[in-house]
């Protein structure tokens, strides 16, 4: 793709309808009360359906089963549910995903395979289905394509807003419009950090090339993310093209790269909504490594210091302690990593060069950078040109609160 | 070595003196006042020393000057000091280091190359070298073999307590004694994890064989220990076998077998204390991970769950929350997991079969286990035979307090 175009400019906390996709929302008590937990997605006939699931081995049920139906079949109808993970729940565990599916598909006049189930929520405990079957004729009687907001609500767990933008693309041929909605990373009886999200356009994308576009849309966003590390059993991302708008975009055209910036603007701001969001998150750090040999060193030590709980607490603190980012840099596994030539700067304030401290470093102006609610941890390790961009937030005491409290 | 001997009784919170090694503390004012923090170890002319440093990329300058020491000469004198851990100093630091020994060796009319420097404390200040040379005379004049308890005191920064051991090892020509010390893992500034640990006997042991009884004690010891995954810059560990008892220990002997078993208990102890010592420590837990086809796998299971911040939280929390165990143990980079071959324990219970909850199970069972302050999380990959086991803690409001709070 072309990354020298102008930006995209986006509409967040908006859901713009999208031609071909419609949705609706129920209250089924599955876990939360006096709250929308069901959300129903249709989409036209004849759409392209791209997903991605966890590289987490140990994936939830209804993971199995969308995965399953996805290669299996076409792509009519996404059934959400938030409060229940239906994960670590066997093969009961499964048989109920399936059953959800059969709840919509008996009512809808389809077969099983074209529903797609994502469940989100406590983990181990099994998935009630009755709730599913009793919303089932609010949720197919309610469908419409104005109803974004509800959605993105109806799939929050310890969310504490929901997560949506739309954009709308100039094409060659006419206007196409993208929305999406995601949700995590907190959770009312915390299990699992789970992550989903749902991205849809009007623009008629083959299967393949969507796909494609999904999977270079997730790379630099959803998978460059983390708050705790851990890996969720559900996480899923959803790129649906309805093609409603009659407006094809095909490969290596100049309206594939514009399409392509704005998909790629939707997903990283979903993706940072979900950092900032992130459990007890007080700060948005975007930790971009750069000067390395190859990308995956990049990646080890982006990682390494957006894992590091002694990086994290620092940042709590809003101390520019560079001793911890210099050690989890040293730790990284870089193979004739050279400390003389790395540097390491706060947004443009550079704090460490020549194995220490910058001479021309003074601690106010590392102060004046971490006092802010987003900054940069920018290390540039002078052996190469290849680089990674990890965005991350601080570990604070509400982290350990959030995930200490709310089990039994 | 045999792992089938019965075990040696450890003396705990004892430092029974070891023929030919000497030693005396100082109170320096390097950053604590009224307190000892200098503390300097003779040995015997004709002793073995073995030593193991830090893989961190980004280590200190004192460890760069002990491996260079070390490699050179024999050794007569260890200087380590606390409050400073002169790391992140450049070349300053390297030539601070260097003055320090040089200090030692001008009083002790020896060539500086005898003496290797150790530091723990922040990072990134200059280490200042007049406390070196104002303390030396009484250091040197104040050498005694019965003074292991105010150096355990003395190399402490946030430790809560000093952490000392020793046994007496009846080998077939009589007994020696063998004495350790370790430090970690808190620190008053705290800028880095650091973990210091001595260990004398007066058993008379060649260089090289000590380097490998030292490098087979370390594995299972303080190489299987994490509190928060964040290496060290300064972590170093020390075999000194004076050889003043006259008794030797030679290889593939039943007498090394014996030997080893004491080494092995000192080793395991005082690693076992730093965990208990850990930051915010509530709860000791060994996560021993079997049933892999490698130990590789083995630890990287067993490494995934310890540095999990959902599962250190849930074991603060004393919660049996078994999914982010598992969810830990999915992705943990096993090729070829099948998880209904997987099993999870607390201690004697089993709370994991077949990718779900044990039907057995009872969360009041799960609850007596996780309500102890010390427990093992057992995980049966049902793979293969090898294994793999670290010692960790929990992951409390404290950890993020005294990383959070305590620098300026």
């Amino acid at each position: 793709m072309n990354d020298n175009l102008a930006p995209i400019p986006l509409q967040i906390g908006t859901g713009l309808p999208v031609a071909g996709v419609r949705l609706s929302t129920a209250a089924a008590a599955i876990r939360y009360a006096e709250r929308d937990d069901i959300c129903l997605v249709e989409v036209d006939d004849g759409a392209s359906v791209a997903a991605v699931f966890t590289q987490n081995q140990f994936c939830a049920a209804p993971v199995v089963v969308a995965k399953e139906h996805l290669e299996k079949d076409p792509t009519r109808y996404l059934l959400i549910n938030s409060g229940n993970a239906n994960a670590g729940t066997g093969d009961e565990g499964l048989r109920a995903a399936r059953e959800t599916c059969r709840a919509v598909a008996a009512m809808a006049g389809c077969p099983m395979t074209y529903v797609l189930p994502f469940s989100t929520g406590v983990i181990g405990e099994d998935l009630p289905i009755a709730p599913f079957q009793n919303s089932m004729p609010k949720l197919l009687s309610s469908l419409t394509d104005d109803y974004w907001a509800e959605a993105a609500a109806a799939i929050m767990t310890t969310d504490t807003r929901p997560k949506l933008c739309s954009c709308e693309v100039l094409l060659s041929s006419g206007k196409v419009t993208v929305t999406g909605m995601s949700k995590g990373s907190g959770m009312i009886r915390p299990d699992m950090a789970t992550m989903l999200a749902y991205v849809a356009t009007d623009a008629q994308v083959n299967d393949a090339l969507l796909q494609n576009y999904l999977a270079e849309a997730v790379a630099p966003s959803f998978n460059s993310i983390t708050v705790d590390g851990d890996t969720s059993t559900n996480d899923a991302c959803v790129l649906i093209a309805s093609g409603a708008s009659n407006i094809e975009v095909v490969a290596e055209s100049s309206d594939a790269d514009i399409f392509q910036a704005g998909l790629r603007a939707v997903f990283m701001h979903l993706a940072r909504e979900i950092v900032r969001d992130g459990e007890g998150a007080t700060k948005l750090v975007e930790v971009a490594v750069s000067g390395a040999v190859d990308e995956q060193d990049a990646k080890n030590v982006a990682y390494t210091i957006a894992h590091s709980p002694l990086v994290k607490t620092a940042w709590f603190a809003s101390d520019p302690n560079w001793g911890r980012t210099l050690a989890a840099v040293g730790r990284a596994g870089v193979q004739n990593l050279d400390l003389s030539a790395v540097k390491i700067l706060l947004d443009d304030v550079c704090i460490v060069s020549a194995g220490g401290r910058d001479t021309a470093y003074r601690e106010e102006d590392g102060q004046r950078i971490m006092d802010q609610g987003e900054f940069s941890v920018r290390v540039e390790l002078g052996m190469g040109d290849a680089q990674y961009t990890v965005l991350t937030c601080d570990l604070s005491y509400d982290y350990v609160k959030i995930n200490a409290e709310y089990r039994s």
